[in-house]
């Protein structure tokens, strides 16, 4: 148990304590709906199979500013790795938290509760709703987590204007970086059909990877897109690649070849996939090919969240972020589909998903601090001055 | 046990009972030997390793002429798939002999015996040397079988001018096919480093999947010669690609690929080594290439053996055979580097190394004949005259 007389770190240490790796919530959520109906929020628990979800929601009109994060946590690994163990989380000699999920994502959780209670402490009749939109499934398939709330409430036409996922975005101190969107993830496993022979035989066979190699290498240097100020240029990867029996006198049958596209907004993932069918085409080629959209691209170019976001940052650490879409996908993905500006803001992202996952103690209670100023710049009172 | 009169077919009957698996020869060369002994012959039993080798000569001087091949024979299988026991040979109903080793090839070397039993009884004073070189080690790793032998000889300065190999050269009926030459076949494992990485951080990786393709597919598309009136192109072929871990969103570290040439006498192994390694500097890879040279081309392009052969081929059966360097390698490859004239003659190969391996009963007195008439065409008493 840390003694620390912050708010912020005792309620990030009662998440951390509940080893709730994936889907498992471990009654994280239940802690969290304790503290939000002591502000009178309306509670929505929404499970889906074996995923807990909460919608909550304080006020009664005006817009939405949501904060959106995962009660999961992603599993230690061997115990022995840790310092100290994983789901008992301490405050060490240098003054980091210690512990599964300090960064990903249960200092957050903590923050932005904190974050809201400050806030509504001192505006009990603030402008404007505040929600949260909490899920258990976040770090696995993230089918029945985020995804599935927001097809809910997209049903239900809630409104959604601002969203603050709680993702550990700060690369080397706290709020150097906000995410401002993320670029899509589309993949794809091609199969490229061919004869079988021996090598002795050619012209009885067909090899697939000679009648491939051409039309991979076009997939390759195509410029899918030149990006835009926010994105970087459509990047496509060869992730696998296998032909073959391992025997060295056959010539394989057939090719498999698992690729990756990570697109900007510039492009959509169907223009990807019929560019590249065409350019298959266009080669002769046999084949296959099973498309897996993982996400499409968000970006949130401007207006009043990154703004609020940008002077919150300012404000607590002294210094303007950075706005970057780089990295992998967040549940941010699907919160945009419901067309909100979506930031992603939250602590250093260097021990993530590794042994010794930590965090600056002191970097939680700012965080909260930076929340508190993004609701009072939308909310507070002189927002609406 | 047939019934036939058959010389020729009672020795292979002999030969094939006899479970030579390789490397066993399981007193194959035994019986072979007493035959040789009973003619005259100066027998040397050259083992080497597990291998049994036989090397016997008659005569003592002028041009010597070898019948070569091989006692062991590929493993049977699931017995479950003969019609007839595999190492139980019988003639059936359409006078096909049938069991392991009918085609591959005890047959012939029963026929070689017959040939020159019944030559020796007619000229028993014959000009030139006849020789038999036989192994127990073809169809394995045929490292201490003919290519042993081969270099004892060389050792010794043995002369040797002519060889019939008895591998089953004929494709649709008996001496349609003389094969005077094999291509050389040329290995190599290429494995192209590159730098793991994530898909989502292409900048800070290096697919070599990306930057094999182009130079994979210039060595696809290089002519490498232009063959000959006996050989084909030389052919390039990727027999198996590897890369990637099944992960879809790592870049890969390594690609593997392993390929084989082909080659023709019109370019040498050095010379393929020098240009794939030259065309891969070109494209800027980091590499490693493992060559292996499993054998070297060899060509008997004219002369008094394919003249012979010849000859013999239509005498017994009255249409002239085709010369062809088709196909994969043989012991032929080992015994032309001492210079000798080599072709290889032999029946059927349809059923070899598979289940119900069978010949033409009647195909093996013919072949036995066509081997008499060559003997004859090069040490009867016409070839001297």
């Amino acid at each position: 148990m840390p003694t620390t007389e912050s708010a912020t770190l005792q309620l990030a240490c009662e998440l951390m304590r509940r080893p709730s790796v994936t889907p498992d919530d471990e009654g994280c959520q239940a802690l969290l709906i304790a503290r939000l109906e002591a502000l009178d929020f309306h509670i929505e628990r929404l499970p889906f199979g074996e995923v807990d979800n909460l919608w909550a929601v304080r006020g009664h009109h005006g817009p939405v500013l949501a904060f959106a994060g995962h009660t999961d946590v992603v599993p230690s690994g061997p115990e022995s790795a840790w310092q100290y163990p994983p789901f008992e989380p301490c405050i060490d000699a240098d003054g980091m938290l210690c512990g599964r999920g300090a960064a990903d994502m249960k200092g957050s959780l903590a923050a932005m509760i904190t974050a809201v209670e400050a806030f509504v402490a001192r505006h009990p009749d603030h402008d404007g709703r505040i929600a949260f939109l909490l899920t258990s499934d976040e770090e696995g398939p993230a089918r029945d987590g985020t995804r599935a709330v927001v097809e809910h409430l997209r049903e239900r036409h809630e409104r959604l204007d601002y969203c603050i996922v709680g993702e550990p975005s700060s690369t080397a101190r706290l709020g150097d970086v906000i995410k401002n969107g993320r670029r899509g993830s589309l993949g794809a496993v091609l199969r490229v059909q061919g004869i079988q022979g021996h090598v002795a035989y050619p012209h009885l066979a067909r090899n697939p990877v000679h009648q491939a190699m051409a039309a991979l290498d076009a997939l390759i240097q195509e410029r899918w897109d030149a990006g835009n100020a926010f994105f970087p240029a459509t990047s496509f990867q060869i992730s696998n690649l296998r032909a073959g029996t391992g025997a060295t006198n056959v010539i394989p049958g057939e090719l498999e070849v698992i690729f990756n596209f990570r697109f900007s907004t510039e492009v959509t993932a169907d223009a990807l996939k019929t560019r590249t069918e065409a350019l298959l085409d266009a080669y002769g080629l046999a084949y296959e090919l099973d498309w897996n959209l993982s996400g499409e691209p968000f970006l949130t170019a401007a207006g009043a969240l990154i703004d609020a976001a940008t002077q919150g940052v300012q404000a607590v650490t002294g210094k303007r972020p950075e706005l970057s879409t780089s990295g992998g996908t967040s549940d941010g993905r699907f919160i945009a589909t419901l067309g909100a500006q979506v930031v992603e803001l939250g602590p250093l992202n260097a021990t993530i998903h590794k042994a010794n996952e930590r965090v600056r103690a002191a970097d939680l209670d700012d965080l909260s601090r930076i929340y508190t100023a993004i609701v009072e710049a939308l909310f507070g009172p002189a927002a609406s001055a």
